[in-house]
């Protein structure tokens, strides 16, 4: 029989994070300043530190993960590679359904795969002070986490909507010591301006990111560290699918199909992007293998949107990226999975949609709910609702292999665990949630305002 | 080097439970009716099935655990047991520190160990549904989860206050399935009789007991369930200590010390009984072994309270217990650690404190809270307040070695993590919290209404 879970010994701790871009068919396409050139790495170097640059431009394939990070890893990874019998069972399918369990570090998911990193290799150029942006407070909390490890201070600047309603992540982000500020602030130029026009406005991650940003630029020894869509954050999160590639290993099963949730692209990214090195590499179990990024249709930007350069944030500070996108000005609806409303797409992710070496898929969120209660009657742990995404592709798979009769092997990443999300469940059985899918008509209006490049 | 956790595989899950009986100097005192005279077996049944009667009466060192409960156990079991290296280092202390996560459960608590066989043994025994009372719901969601796990439906009344300042456990409940009221209700006569009298009455744990008690004894299919106190609750807890002396044999460890958190007993036996098996064995390196209950100053049952019969709950309604208590009609004021406002104790930890064998220890609130945070911020995992309690008699015992230059082995409990607990963090931080020691002359007035026996 399976076991339930295949664990790792610590000292099974991947030694390397795997790189993708070594095995892209073309270069990543780079990141370009309003001039339509490739944005210098001095400017870049003004709030990120160079080992991350490097990382972040780098073709090498297999990156070296420092033994301080392992270490500190090894507060909770290797991660389980579990499988949902029980859940199977309940489908009545025939397919076998593994999932990859990130709720089990300290912060509840798999951001701080690239919090701890992020922190360290700040902490070694001798950055005194992390800055960053949160809404619910995922990233906010797993970067709170990291700077307490390597004993770094660490300003967040939380959307102050979040800050009023979520307060315990924000109660989190203390407890690891951090300072935590509801946006817009008078602490900077971004959030006095603001705030000059609207004392009583509620925030933005928009607002959130420039107040973090502009911290960053402005002190040479305070870097800015961003939770996803970044090369260097999805190089960080292949730990996941590195793992999970040994635990495959030793019960001597492959994936037929991968499903990852996705908003910016890391745990889509770092489960999927492993598997993929063994297709690059002619793995004949990898040759039939799918890998599928699952989104809302209320935030579509895989599916729906257009593969095109335009601007990270709302503001038009960033670099333009190319990636998929709705439109820097698109404004998805307040679903509840926070961490998927976003109007682009990690430009690694969105080149290997784009070149057809992964899928998209996007889901509707009352059947996301539904997928991850059906998921915690079964299995036991309540998912976070950006998991449930990933929950419901692969339960569809499962009742799609009942119907065909195809034993095949799923994996899913379970990035988080919901219990700072159970106000969305109260909706859910209240009957509160609705579906929404972005009109076309909308979608191409807000692409009218994509940026003209060079 | 100690590898940082000590993992074991799901078949080293213990095959059987330890029950302390077999190995205390004295056969327990048994439950007394209101006439003095041991309760027949034949009441108690109205309200438990037989195979948990059984195990509360059984002086068996060995139970065995059923194949269906070691199934639903291995959905998180073994827990692994931890060496907080990083907490050992922020002390300066010589001493190892290991901790048992039992936090990792789908509840988030060790509360799930007694659970999921309460809801077996109950399916096996015919019982059509459950019922039980809970406070702020750690166990009344385990019953929820463990009740589904078997498909019997469960029924939890839940204190007012807590239903509606705590909503995010009751969705927990309602996730797995449950049925959730907030109590009083107008559902049992205990309830009514409570409405007549006050209609905005905010509830209590004895109001609550009583209407799950009256639905239970009513209604020949429904039975009662309990989180702890009593044995049956104490001998499914052992399997943590159970496993903890197979992970210390995998690395030639033994511990010198062992502090659990301690209301009804339940996490304190859960870890200790089993080591307590090695000294009456007359195992070597058991000889110098303390076993530590951990009370709050608060509520200090074990360590200030008489060692007498008293009723379990505040109304009177329970059979008489042979227990450390501050009598039935004690009042402890409203600290954040819930779980341990109970005004007895689990009738085994009293017994084994009153002959010897173990020892108690109360400890301040804030106190609590401080190790919990300096632990956080060491180990990453954020503690239930609960679980503060032993952290902070583990720290201070790590202190005490690094004064003496004793390179101690401590194990302690850690319980559950704080992730529905951060509103108590945000008072510590607001230093809103206080301490509490309860004067000597309001505990001898309150050990003055003990009931007399017979």
């Amino acid at each position: 029989m399976t076991p339930l879970r295949i664990n790792l010994d610590q000292n099974e701790i991947p030694t390397h994070w795997y790189n993708v871009v070594a095995d892209m068919k073309n270069p990543p396409a780079p990141p370009l300043g309003p001039d339509g050139l490739p944005v210098p790495g001095e400017k870049m170097a003004a709030i990120f530190p160079l080992p991350l640059l490097e990382q972040e431009m780098s073709a090498e394939r297999w990156i070296p993960i420092p033994e301080e990070v392992r270490q500190i890893y090894a507060l909770w990874r290797p991660s389980p590679l579990c499988r949902a019998r029980r859940l199977e069972e309940a489908l009545g399918t025939p397919a076998r359904i593994f999932y990859k369990y990130e709720g089990v570090s300290p912060a509840g998911s798999h951001k701080p795969n690239s919090a701890v990193p992020q922190a360290f290799y700040n902490k070694r150029a001798g950055t005194r002070r992390l800055t960053t942006e949160t809404g619910a407070g995922q990233w906010g909390s797993s970067i709170a986490f990291a700077g307490q490890m390597f004993g770094l201070p660490v300003r967040v600047f939380m959307v102050k909507v979040s800050y009023q309603q979520k307060p315990f992540r924000r109660s989190m982000m203390q407890t690891w010591g951090a300072e935590v500020f509801a946006s817009p602030t008078d602490l900077t130029q971004a959030g006095r301006a603001v705030l000059a026009k609207d004392p009583n406005s509620q925030g933005s991650l928009g607002i959130a990111i420039s107040e973090a940003v502009e911290e960053a630029a402005a002190d040479p020894g305070t870097c800015y560290t961003l939770g996803s869509v970044l090369n260097h954050v999805l190089l960080h999160q292949t730990i996941i699918g590195l793992e999970a590639k040994k635990q495959f290993d030793k019960i001597g099963l492959y994936p037929d199909v991968i499903f990852g949730p996705c908003g910016g692209g890391s745990s889509f990214g770092g489960i999927a992007f492993p598997f993929l090195a063994d297709q690059a590499a002619g793995d004949k179990r990898a040759a039939r293998l799918r890998a599928v990024a699952v989104e809302p249709t209320s935030c579509p930007t895989l599916t729906k949107g257009a593969y095109a350069y335009d601007f990270g944030d709302a503001s038009g500070y960033t670099p333009l990226m190319k990636m998929y996108t709705l439109g820097h000005d698109f404004m998805p609806p307040g679903i509840h999975a926070g961490g998927l409303r976003y109007h682009g797409d990690s430009p690694l992710v969105s080149q290997l949609l784009h070149e057809g070496l992964v899928e998209a898929l996007a889901v509707p969120q009352v059947a996301t709910f539904e997928a991850g209660v059906a998921f915690a009657r079964a299995e036991g742990i309540i998912p976070a609702p950006e998991s449930c995404h990933a929950i419901r592709a692969a339960i569809d798979e499962a009742l799609a292999c009942k119907a065909s009769g195809e034993p095949k092997t799923i994996l899913f990443n379970l990035t988080g665990h919901g219990h700072f999300d159970m106000a969305s469940y109260d909706k859910y059985f209240a009957g509160q949630l609705e579906d929404f899918e972005y009109p076309a008509e909308a979608i191409a209006d807000s692409l009218r305002h994509l940026p003209r490049v060079g």
